[in-house]
């Protein structure tokens, strides 16, 4: 059987170059990058040309980059980092309603130890609107975290506008850019940002390498304490060969950008065709200000599990909410988000392409996925008289989801 | 050249087992484990086959153990998850002065963050005296942590002894067994701690991995907030490879235990019969009660970099104080906590050896450790005349570093 893998925001395969340039690392380089002989020199020079091909690939300058296990360390490391170091200048907060778990945990967590927290509104394609980030804006404000990219909907955030803003009213602005980084071009100068996170198992790196962006100069708080690892700022022994293939993630992601954008769009983009001539299926997120590897849909009368399930009986595999709740099975708090009735967002399907996909694959997919649909609609009590009354019911007013 | 590594407590090389058994993961097993089809059902089951082999390494339940990205992770997430669990209950913790950099630093921060920390003194081969502990106990007290072996000394501690204490009085208690575990059998029932930390890398295992063992029914508040990994208690997509050659570095450590304890101590103990005969040097730590791959000392008139510099010349590889902090060249704290001075605790050096060593090793160190020390006394304006001066300077006090 075809197996078609339409989950890369969920995580990717390790590029096969990304494990040749692990391997030393987990043989004879194995030494511990404090240590002051040959063996533990050799593994410090690896972490800083990894550090150095990372920064690169954010257009930012080596020393700006602190390497960490996740994305999701990275975005704790960076709210309640910034938290710690800012709160005798205030104590209020600005994040969006669509932000990943880390992002919005970490602030209520925040929120627990005393600070205030403002949740951005988004519009019907999950997009901030930086006036309303302006007016948000207190005195107390000292942070602002809007993700660059929703790996859920794939909308992407007007950052640069929201950064302006932020420096004019000189508040630190971070973006959780875990979807966004090695797949679309990233410049931290152009983007204005002050922290950016990342992680490597997102652009065909290692799982277990992330990394924050932490703009020069910028006073922040550990997340974990110990050695003087990463300059003092994240303790713990290195994951060297992680690391390593994060750094070799980061060169090819630059070198190939182009051409994996290409790619992925066009056949992210016969998917969206053919899956929106399905009959009450709508696009989520953004028609165009999206990643260009994310396709995303609610389908209506239908539950994301079983169009998951259905899919991996025929080697497709999909999302429905983000990775990291997908066990939950709770309606995704972001689609409500964008005012998405709850029922429909039960419907939730992601499929992300990667440079691993075909044109085969997909059309694969596109002679399957209809029939999938029509089966579970068949046995689905919701979807009795679909055919006109879905319609009727949702209006005119639910087709906003679509780019038609 | 004959390359001797002798410093297993900065990082051990991986066992070729574990990589093997690691390799999947990096190539076609790559699913996210949160993800519901079958890559993501292996990848899940592979990280709970994992979670088994580590909880029967130290006699504890699957369900106890959260994985962590380091010993250090694990330390921090001990320390700060309780004391912020613990709280409204009191806000007085207790950690030994020989503890490891993530318990200290993480102590002290929670020292800003408004809990008060009594610093336990050690005697002079660095072990806490349990009625010490008791004394030290207040109303306030929630949480004690107290590493069950030094890195840098090698001595053991009475945790028993602690536990049955802690234990009585209602006291959370924590060990940083991140040097002991897989080195020497532990069990946490019988120990009677709450919670103890461990690294993958200590054992053969890689980088990257680390666990915390909370006891069944311990409430802890999270580190790292985000999806439902571990639980909820630990977010980030698990890094799969890394946890997979835990486990299978914790079922080696079991059953080649006894196995690699007899190799190392009659190695180990050659050579600090060995490096005893040279005059002026002795032993930092326990005699007796310390790991059996573990040998420290203290070389007077000389630096420690000095030694690791020529030892590495020679292709001998050892440490000087912790590798956590071998590059901030300070008198390591837990020396000085020994009652060391200053001056002599420069001169620390310290040898772990590994299943990979052989007698052929040990002999060529034997050979050539004692013709490095004289090089360096004789460029060394310290050790003029050291040949009578320096036992009278330091005076018969000084000799109980060492176990003649």
């Amino acid at each position: 059987m075809r197996k078609c893998y339409f989950d890369h925001v969920a995580t990717n395969p390790l590029h096969p170059e990304v494990l040749s340039a692990m391997m030393p690392y987990f043989k004879e380089e194995f030494g511990n990058p404090l240590s002051v002989y040959d063996l533990g020199v050799r593994a410090r020079e690896a972490i800083e040309n990894a550090r150095t091909s990372v920064a690169s690939l954010i257009n930012a300058k080596p020393s700006t980059i602190v390497f960490t296990a996740s994305g999701a360390e990275a975005n704790n490391f960076a709210l309640r980092g910034i938290a710690l170091a800012k709160q005798n200048q205030g104590k209020h907060i600005i994040v969006s309603k669509v932000e990943h778990h880390s992002i919005l945990n970490s602030a209520r967590f925040l929120e627990k130890s005393g600070f205030a927290v403002t949740y951005l509104p988004v519009d019907k394609y999950g997009l901030v609107d930086p006036d309303v980030v302006k007016d948000s804006i207190t005195k107390e404000t000292i942070l602002i975290s809007v993700a660059h990219a929703s790996s859920e909907i794939g909308s992407i955030e007007p950052i640069k506008e929201i950064a302006s803003i932020t420096k004019e009213k000189n508040i630190i602005f971070h973006t959780d850019a875990v979807a966004s980084t090695g797949n679309i071009p990233i410049d931290v100068k152009e983007l204005g940002v002050d922290l950016l996170s990342m992680a490597a198992h997102q652009f065909y790196g290692p799982k277990g390498a992330g990394a924050l962006y932490i703009r020069e100069g910028l006073r922040i708080v550990p997340l974990i304490y110990g050695g003087i690892q990463e300059g003092g700022r994240r303790a713990g022994t290195e994951n060297v060969p992680a690391i390593v293939g994060m750094g070799k993630a980061a060169e090819l992601a630059k070198s190939k950008m182009y051409n994996r954008i290409e790619h992925c769009k066009r056949l992210r983009n016969k998917i969206i065709d053919a899956v929106l001539k399905i009959p009450n299926v709508y696009l989520t997120g953004h028609p165009e200000t999206r990643l260009p590897h994310h396709a995303s849909f609610v389908v209506e009368f239908i539950e994301g599990e079983a169009m998951l399930l259905m899919l991996s009986m025929k080697g497709i595999y999909a999302a429905s909410g983000s990775a990291c709740s997908s066990k939950a099975l709770k309606s995704s708090p972001i689609l409500l988000s964008l005012g998405i009735p709850s029922a429909l967002a039960q419907g939730s399907i992601v499929f992300s392409l990667g440079e691993d996909n075909t044109d085969e694959d997909v059309d694969y997919f596109i002679n399957e996925f209809p029939q999938i649909i029509s089966k579970l609609r068949e046995m689905s009590p919701f979807a009795k008289g679909w055919g006109t009354k879905g319609f009727e019911e949702h209006g005119e007013g639910e087709k906003c989801y679509t780019n038609r």
